[in-house]
This record gives structure tokens, C-alpha cells and sequence, in this order.
């Protein structure tokens, strides 16, 4: 059950933020969802938006100006929160890069992390919560996210092409397992062994498939991001679309940085990316 | 002399956020300036933003989603912040309707708030200001604001109309004297004399004009605004604007509520009332 939060009115239809009891987490958590006028007359496409290091629901309609292409172009906007809250996990508090706002979209595997830090499998189970509980056409979801959840978007995308149809990504850590925030988030959730890492690593799973992901990928880098040379790697992925023959669109922005004054430049374009797939 | 505190590429211009030493205040205050690209080639006109209780001069560019269409018009974003920082005063961080974060754009003329609280000259100082060291054409220059910044906004417009050329208003404490955020804070920066009160009070002000403010003046308000009935009172603005033949454009908005999903839904219809006055 989904238990409504708060509502705002917005571009004419709703910003709703609401709490539900995760199964996969086993906390209850907390989602954002715009929901457009249009879809009092019936389902209509979702866009999951999965937001970086340190970041809640609430950043992505806050700060993200994504509502006013979605109320035009009738689309839902979902955006979850980034960790597990108050799992009691020794530490979790202790880094803004590990633990509680750091999930990293994946399901911990090490103790004493795996109880509740199983962010992979809440994504797939806030699909399926907002398909029975919200007008969204379940055939008509996309996925896209920023920093640690452009990472996200794009290994939950590719490993999931029957239930995301589209993906982007705001400058994604597109090759963890290479850079220090993926290696100490998948070294404390997964352990040591690289040979575990590879499912959450979007440029290690691109150059295993066999085939393209079908309607094409797109990311936006700033080239005036601080964080790019050391953690985002975004020419590995690109490296790996390549040989695996992925229709990629990298574009690379000067001046742009690393934050949502980037992002907003580049959201309605996001939007309409997704929308001409969905 | 501006410190330019940082700067972040935003819709193919730059949103900056600078400090400098106020005259008025006495003390180092901040504001944010958005500079879309079309001044390299000139001056541009420029709208002051007066934000509301608790703000600051980040809260506009990362939330009101302005720039989009500031960009498009050629218009420069200036967004100061809502009160002095670290004045000293006994008590100034006791209460968010008062002191800090509640500066209410009017000159102190109590101990101890007289030395530093003087928000009215400030704004003028900074127009002033950016006027000689950013490329606005002083004769283009208008002003808005929300809820305090609403009043703030519609008083130093109706006082000043040769520095503001264009006013309008998100959610305004439209007839402060009456309500109690209004009470609370003129009575502790101006004293209790009703007096003292009513060069800072918009629907007082227009009562007393003997000729309209030329340009019109637009007002959004949502009606689920819970502030509304007790503490905005666009009514008694209303009523002052017929009186005195002012042009007013009041938009009462079902539903909406007092915060930023409201605001930034009616953003473009705001920039776009001023881009056609300026």
C-alpha cells in the first residue's frame, strides 16, 4: 500500500511524494512520483529517474524541471530515494559516498550490509508498485538518472530491456569497477572479488551482449565536471558500445559541471529523448 | 568590489553566486546572478527576484527554474538573499518568521536590529550594484518576488518606479500590517507606532497613490495556499488597485499551494510579463 506523504499542484497536474513498506528493502521507503492531468483519462508512460551520492526523492522534482515537458508531453516522473533509511547498519551515516544515500543500486551481497541495502531489486519492485498502483502503462517505461544513478539507470536498463525501453544518463559513473567511488561501494556491498562486480558495472556488461540495446542510449557529460577525469569514465563505456555495435549519442558539453544547474540545461531533451521511445 | 563565490554553466549561460561587502548592511552579504550568454554582445535587461522566510539567494536559481526562458528573453536573473548573516543580534536566529532568513525588505529602525537590518536600502544598493558591474541597462530593470519577497518586491516597485519599471508577485503578504508574520516583524524592526508601518505595506501604499504604476501589476496566488486566509490577504491588494485605478492582473490559481511546484509552474508566465515591459 501506498501511503500519500504530501501533494503539490504542479504544471497542472500533481508532484506526490509517497512512503510504501519495501519487501525488497525491508524498510519502509520513500518515492516521488509526478503524475500529468492527462492521466485521469488513462495510463500513460513512466520515466524512473534514479538520483546521485547524497540525494533523496525530493531532489529530482526540486531541483530537475522535468514537470513541464512531462505535463505537456503526458508522462509520469518517479524518482525513489538512493538508500535505505534508518537500517541501523553500523557506519551507514559515516560517509556521504557509502551507506545511507549511497546505495548504488545494487543488492549488497556482504554482511552487514545485505539485509537492507538491496537497491537493485527496489527499483525492479517500485516498477511493478507503480504499474498496480499508479496509471502507468507497464509497457511504456523508461529509465534514466544522474552520477551514481546514471550508473543506475543504465545497468538496470541493460540488464532489464523488457522492462525499460529507454535509457539516458546525466553523467553517469559509467565504469565503477575502475573508478574510487565504484571500488568502495562495491567493494563494501559486494565484496572483493571483481568477478562479482561485473553485473553492476554498465561498461563490463555492455561488452557482453550480443546485442544492441534496441532504441539507442544517450548521455550528457560536462566537460567542466571535477568529478570526470577520476570517477565517470564515460570513454569506457563508450569503448564498449562500440564493439558490442551500441547506437550511443555521448555528448560532451563545455563548461558544463557536475550538478543540477547541468542537468536542468538538459532535461527537456532527456524527456523528449524518452518520450519519442515510449 | 564582487567575489565571485562560484559559477555553473546553465542554459548556454552562467549561474553565479557572489559575495561583497554591503554599505547599507555593513556586513558581507550574498546574492546569485544568472548571465545568459547573449550579454557578451551587451547590456541586457535584468529582473530582481526577492525570495520569502527561510530563503535564500540560492533557493531561486535551484528551484524556481527560471533560467530556461531567461536565457531565451536575454534577461539577467539577480537574486539576493533574504537578510543579513551574522549580524550578532541576540536572538536573530530564535524564530524563522524574524532575524535571520526574515529580513521583511524594510530599513530597522529599533535597537538592536537599526545597525544591520536594513533590507530596503540593501536591495537598492545592489541594484545599484550590478548596474555598474554586471551588463544590465539600468533602464531595463524590474522586480518579483515570493510570499516576503511578494511584498518586498511590490513595495520597493511602488516606492521606486524609476528603478523598477515592472512588478509582479508570487503569493504576496499583501497588506502586512494585518496579518502576523506582518505584526511580528514591523513591530520588532519599526516599533509599534502603525504609522512607521505603512511605507512598507503595498495595500497601505497603493492607497495613497495618486496616479497607477504604469506598466500593471500581476499577481499568481493559489487557492490551496494554507497561508492564505491568515497572512497573504491579496484581497485588501485588490481592493487598494481598484481604488486607485491601478491595473491589476490577480490570477487566483485552484489548488496550488504556497511552495516552489507552485512558483515554478507560473515561472514562465512571470518572465515573460516582465521580458514584455523591460
Amino acid at each position: 500500500m501506498l501511503e500519500l506523504l504530501s501533494e503539490h499542484a504542479c504544471f497542472g497536474g500533481v508532484q506526490r511524494f509517497y512512503r510504501h513498506q519495501s519487501a525488497s528493502i525491508g524498510l519502509p521507503m520513500r518515492f516521488s512520483a509526478f503524475i500529468p492531468a492527462a492521466a485521469a483519462s488513462g495510463r500513460m508512460p513512466a520515466l524512473f529517474y534514479l538520483a546521485g551520492l547524497t540525494c533523496t526523492e525530493e531532489t529530482f522534482p526540486a531541483k530537475g524541471g522535468g514537470q513541464r515537458v512531462a505535463a505537456e508531453q503526458g508522462m509520469i516522473l518517479i524518482a525513489p530515494d538512493t538508500s535505505p533509511r534508518g537500517a541501523g547498519v553500523e557506519g551507514e551515516d559515516a560517509a556521504w559516498d557509502f551507506g545511507a544515500g549511497a546505495g548504488f543500486y545494487v543488492d549488497a551481497t556482504t554482511e552487514p550490509w545485505s539485509r537492507h541495502y538491496r537497491m537493485y531489486s527496489y527499483i525492479i519492485e517500485l516498477r511493478e508498485l507503480v504499474v498496480a498502483q499508479l496509471p502507468v502503462d507497464p509497457g511504456r517505461i523508461g529509465i534514466f538518472g544522474h552520477s551514481m544513478g546514471g550508473h543506475g539507470a543504465l545497468v538496470l536498463g541493460l540488464r532489464n530491456r523488457d522492462l525499460f525501453r529507454s535509457v539516458s544518463a546525466f553523467a553517469p559513473i559509467a565504469a565503477p569497477s575502475k573508478c574510487p567511488w565504484g571500488q568502495k561501494a562495491f567493494g563494501g556491498y559486494l565484496g572483493p572479488a571483481p568477478e562479482a562486480w561485473q553485473q553492476y558495472d554498465a561498461s563490463a556488461l555492455m561488452a557482453t551482449m550480443s546485442s544492441p540495446y534496441p532504441n539507442g542510449i544517450l548521455i550528457d557529460q560536462g566537460m567542466g565536471d571535477k568529478f570526470l577525469a577520476e570517477q565517470l569514465h564515460p570513454e569506457a563505456f563508450e569503448h564498449a558500445c562500440v564493439l558490442a555495435g551500441q547506437p550511443l549519442t555521448l555528448r560532451r558539453h563545455a563548461v558544463y559541471d557536475h550538478g543540477y544547474y547541468f542537468i536542468s540545461t538538459f532535461m527537456e531533451e532527456h524527456l523528449r529523448f524518452h518520450g519519442a521511445r515510449l
